[in-house]
């Protein structure tokens, strides 16, 4: 196994460990939020979002254990994000990593709350961090707060709900895609960056990564979930997806792309990152003409 | 018009006029979320908790606009607690504050995405804001979410929602008062507290200032709520009230002894707050039997 394959299996499991640690209360009357919270926060998964975080701390040489509360936030906000929009009202879906979606398991309404909870306590893990400078809180709730807010993923979220079944331009489709999802790609570098103390000249090229690795992640997750048999998920929704507009070949294209544009971001560091450099690797074989 | 009434006019007023401005976006893509924000955030209403905030600044003369946000925030998370608590998977309510409830307006997935935004947004505004000190943002987000969370408000929705058609005892019951509505009244006095600064031996009288109006609030919402022709919306859920387990009479004697009780932790502080006594005596005329 190569060394960034080592590594990257290390840090799930850290990430793994913590997240369980975090929502890992005693019996209280309320016990039921944290089972719900912890069947959708520990389901397995990539954790994709948080190695982005750690990816920049093992760049710069900064101790991981400074990292793992603030990326474990992340995993919360993006955790409570997919419970709300798999709701009847919104996406509606019954499945999710592989499992029925929390409110098919759990009473509805217990899924909003988990969902409100796992928003409200990842500011709670950030303020209340033993580890962090109280510059460091703010300038990470900050952006955590602004990125998964009204003018980041809610707002991306928001235009995806009302272009449901309607028929929509390029523009607000790449709207859609920068806000709902790159929004929240953009913070995990934005905290790697805050958290590692980067040279002001890096902080440009980690947001210009990060936003070039979330549009490419939801392309890529549009070509994943293409519906060769016209059975996708977003296909029943009538949702237009990069590959309604683009076709196969032409979202390939983009997806590597902006692939390739990440990772020229990447290397403008003044460190090279080499768990970063692996995972924007790792991406691009998720692109199925690449994948081999 | 008495001087606390004219003063707490004005600081209504002022609140109002901060709430507007603060969700008061150009136009963009997402336009509709502020909007419906808009609609529940801007409604009449009492403004009862940002007005115990702003109640201890003017006690200890500290300036007003030093709390206007944080006082906004804290109803941003009231407001969005409504909104989630609303909806058809858990209460159910076709009205709030004598206007249809938002998902009733607008899709309910905008109404969950609503209330998601204030919930983020809160914390935004805190951390943002140019008139705190670091500590005092740190502190006020630490209370927020703590009092907020699966501990505080969100832990008593959830043992409500559970306890709906069941038949609960009192420590129950008491567990869902103090969490779901005490625990934002205590932010509310610590709120005050951290902003005014006040001395460590005042933050206990807070504390049990806030614990005692909060429960007071909840029994008096109860009374007020009681169905006479047996059509409360809680008799309807089959929700168990105060009035429901210790009958009128003796569900106004625990309300008064509660204020009471507040009203004895104002008297601790080392300063007269005369607009936080004014709030808690207009709430003993809720009381039915001593209105007149």
């Amino acid at each position: 196994m190569s060394d960034a394959k080592l590594l990257k299996q290390t840090y799930v499991s850290l990430i793994n460990h913590r997240l369980n640690e975090l929502v890992d209360f005693k019996p209280l009357p309320q016990k039921e939020l944290f089972e719900a919270a912890k069947y959708s926060l520990l389901a397995p998964c990539k954790r994709l979002r948080p190695l982005f975080v750690l990816s920049i701390l093992h760049g710069y040489g900064t101790p991981l254990q400074l990292g793992l509360d603030p990326a474990c936030a992340i995993e919360m906000i993006h955790t409570y994000s997919l419970i709300h929009d798999d709701l009847p009202c919104m996406d509606n879906d019954d499945l999710r990593r592989g499992r029925p979606s929390l409110h098919k398991v759990y009473p509805e309404g217990l899924a909003v709350l988990a969902g409100d909870f796992l928003l409200t306590y990842a500011f709670e893990i950030i303020t209340t961090s033993a580890k962090l400078s109280n510059s460091q809180k703010l300038d990470l709730i900050t952006i955590l707060s602004k990125r998964s807010g009204a003018k980041g993923m809610i707002g991306g979220q928001v235009v995806d709900l009302a272009s449901e079944g309607q028929s929509i331009g390029w523009d607000t489709l790449h709207f859609m895609h920068l806000h709902k999802t790159a929004a929240l790609f953009t913070a995990c570098l934005e905290f790697g960056g805050i958290l590692a103390d980067v040279p002001k000249v890096d902080r440009a090229a980690l947001l210009s990564c990060g936003r070039a690795l979330g549009v490419a992640f939801q392309v890529i997750d549009d070509l994943l979930d293409e519906p060769s048999q016209k059975m996708g998920s977003d296909f029943a929704k009538e949702k237009a997806t990069t590959v309604s507009m683009l076709g196969i070949q032409k979202s390939e294209e983009k997806a590597k792309l902006l692939l390739d544009e990440a990772f020229s971001s990447a290397k403008k560091l003044s460190k090279q990152c080499s768990l970063l450099n692996a995972l924007i690797k790792e991406l691009y074989s998720y692109i199925p003409s690449l994948s081999y």
